[in-house]
């Protein structure tokens, strides 16, 4: 195994990878800015290096200085985290380059999953359900209705030029979108001079749920079940569980083995992600593929007993798999919530200094943070300054851990989400698991900007 | 199930009942000394109510106040916690004279285990071994000679009224027992003017392994292996870990069948806890009852799965156990160390104000802990101020994980002993399994108090 290696990223996401690093008797390198002296990643590493200013691009971002650290300190491999260098193609070339172990995926994958074209294709070809559509443009309302037969109504309707909603409809049958071709068409002229139109499915109160996937090198692929992620604010996940409580065992099995052709596919070998919208009848449809360790990761080591960054390390060090699909076991559930520095009601980040914190504990509860009491926030990085990840024999349980859990959560001196996490958990809605996409507009309007407690 | 209860107690273990009881949607009631008023154990509870000044005396032993509490709350049982009135007859009589569920044994089974020679007789009968001996005055040498061997040698000859070691010798053969017979006899005449002597076996290089048992009011009963507690300074439990890397299956097995023996044998209904002395042959011998919940009792929860504190409340309720012998599985590994106030290298006491604290966090580490940054260590109540459990796959990686735990673990304002946990963990006697009671005797001579780091 690795002797060293290099974590190239910083706060809670440092210290989980260098907990596993620990656990192996692996040394770890931590790297900083200098906003960043003092936390507890940098105290926690073995080694730790500052890259420069506050912000990313003179830090975090810095690929030079990071290889070069990486060869001075004799580190044989970087643990990239999620988010800064971790999809990023131009650094996992320099790390092969430098002949240092990018620990992810080839560089070719990452390529083929970031642009959003290659990756339908890649996904038609692996036999993966995605979302029908395209941005062809269509002859006539004909070739419209000839194609939403084909695709299943409802459609979205859209003018290939269009922005704002114009010339845009979602048509439920083939009288209303032969007049709704019509009309639309004629709107996107006036407005845009150009009436092409094109369609694509829509999904109707779509979840979205991903499956975790663990490749290694020798072309094993496995599945490690789903994670519901539904409950989002402005496309940031908020509230993750596993198992989804939408999900039946049909539509699990069926949705891993999409996901294990996808990364077969591409001759995927690290821990990976495919994300799915999933309709109201259990229809899935490939979404984008995450090629890196995931924030909401926890929850699915939780419920399988994997330790994913240590399946990573062993993977980019060239051992195979220690399980095969039949050894990956279901057991129990788990959500985690995103702590966010943000005013709960009006969404504004909130930096500033932790003047006390005090964690939740005990036998179901797992704190990822990267901060402490007397902490300072600052406006450099992402918000999320930690996660709350609980467990529970079964889900009911687990929510009864979460509400407790978040009711011990105690941060002073700057603002949270916690609140906010409060009244998801406590919504009958998300007790009865109707978790989709619109949950947060749906349920939680913005009139509790007037409440007062 | 109870719709409300109350907790006698306060701290990490007031903590932790509350915390099962929300996972059951169980109200709590805290009680708590004007010392505590701003405990998190007072935050934590539903109610919470001032029992009186700090002491425990005019506070947490108060019977007929914190009855007359449950009475006018309405809570229906009292969890006692462990210390404190857990193993205190007349509270428990009190309680059922009140109509209040005491959630702990039959009185009648505090009483029979809280006195030796009453508990070494119920063993006997129940056929579980005890350590031979006994303080029956012998007529002369021989007839030492004849018990001696009936026992096995070494033993431990005594004079019935020594102290400070005077006539007392351990001796390890025939012809060195009839000599040290006379010579005591003399020394112990001449100290005390009596000759009585005694003979008891002596056990070489004991170690403290006990077993959790679970007994139900329906006459079931099973036990949930055991924890390995050798390592102790002046009779207080240090580091436990579960399972112990000394049984094997077989004595493992003996012992827990023994365990059951003895609580069956008193009709026992509730957690509770078999202490056993264990020779370097693996032969076992009772030394005491524990009839309330062990202060290492989340190891093993973290190898079974089973909450015990929820246990506990169904029995109490009158709830059959949910499962049987065959049911109880061993998971991997896992291992407490019990935090306390004090000098790491005087063991004196450290009271104070904690100015900061930061905990370890992850997937394999449970922090048990009745405080936070700013709380107050008074010099009233046990020093203990947190206990910190971790579990890993197999032993060392559980000695990994609490290493890097116990680092992560930054207590300011007040001493701990978490620098004397450190070089227990890390030394070689700990890691290769050889923990005998008298560990930190031998292997952490007091001249660490000269050093320097």
């Amino acid at each position: 195994m690795f002797k060293k290696i290099l974590i190239a990223n910083r706060g809670e996401i440092a210290m989980r990878v260098i907990r596993t690093c620990k656990k192996m008797g692996i040394k770890t390198v931590a790297v900083y800015s200098e906003a960043d002296a003092d936390s507890l990643h940098v105290k926690n590493a073995d080694e730790a290096f500052l890259l420069g200013p506050a912000r990313v691009n003179e830090s975090y971002l810095k690929v030079d200085k990071i290889l070069e650290i990486a060869k001075q300190t004799g580190a044989e491999a970087i643990h990239p985290g999620y988010g800064l260098l971790s999809e990023n193609i131009s650094f996992a070339n320099a790390c092969e380059k430098a002949g240092i172990v990018f620990i992810g995926p080839n560089p070719t994958c990452i390529e083929k999953m970031g642009s959003k074209i290659e990756a339908r294709k890649t996904m038609e070809k692996a036999n993966v359900p995605i979302v029908p559509g395209g941005n062809e443009p269509l002859r006539d309302a004909d070739e419209a209705v000839e194609k939403a037969k084909a695709m299943g109504f409802p459609v979205m309707l859209k003018a290939s030029s269009g922005g704002g909603g114009i010339g845009m409809q979602i048509v439920h049958d083939e009288v209303e979108l032969s007049k709704a071709f019509a009309s639309n068409q004629k709107r996107a002229l006036d407005f845009f001079g150009d009436g092409a139109m094109y369609l694509e499915k829509y999904i109707v109160n779509p979840r979205h749920i991903e499956i975790q996937i663990l490749a290694d090198k020798k072309g094993n692929t496995v599945y490690l079940w789903e994670r519901e992620c539904s409950i989002q604010r402005r496309h940031q996940k908020v509230v993750e569980e596993a198992p989804s409580p939408f999900l039946d065992d049909e539509t699990r099995r069926k949705m891993g083995e999409a996901a294990v052709r996808a990364a077969a596919e591409i001759g995927y070998a690290n821990a990976g992600t495919i994300e799915f919208l999933v309709d109201e009848d259990k229809n899935f449809y490939f979404l984008e593929m995450n090629t890196r360790l995931q924030v909401e990761h926890p929850i699915t080591e939780e419920i399988t007993g994997v330790d994913l960054v240590e399946q990573q390390l062993k993977v980019a060090y060239g051992e195979g798999l220690p399980f095969t699909q039949d050894d990956i076991t279901l057991t129990g559930h788990a959500i985690e919530v995103r702590i966010y520095a943000e005013d709960p009601v009006t969404f504004f980040p909130s930096p500033g200094k932790i003047t006390k914190l005090t964690l939740p504990t005990g036998e179901n509860v797992r704190n990822e943070i990267g901060i402490e009491s007397n902490s300072q926030i600052t406006p450099f990085y992402d918000p999320m300054i930690a996660k709350l990840v609980v467990r529970g024999n079964d889900r009911q349980t687990a929510i009864n851990e979460l509400k407790n859990a978040l009711e011990n959560y105690h941060v002073e001196g700057i603002k949270t989400n916690i609140p906010m996490l409060l009244k998801v958990i406590e919504h009958e809605a998300f007790i009865s698991g109707d978790t989709t996409t619109n949950f947060v507009e749906k349920y939680l309007p913005k009139k509790t900007k007037t409440k007062t407690k």
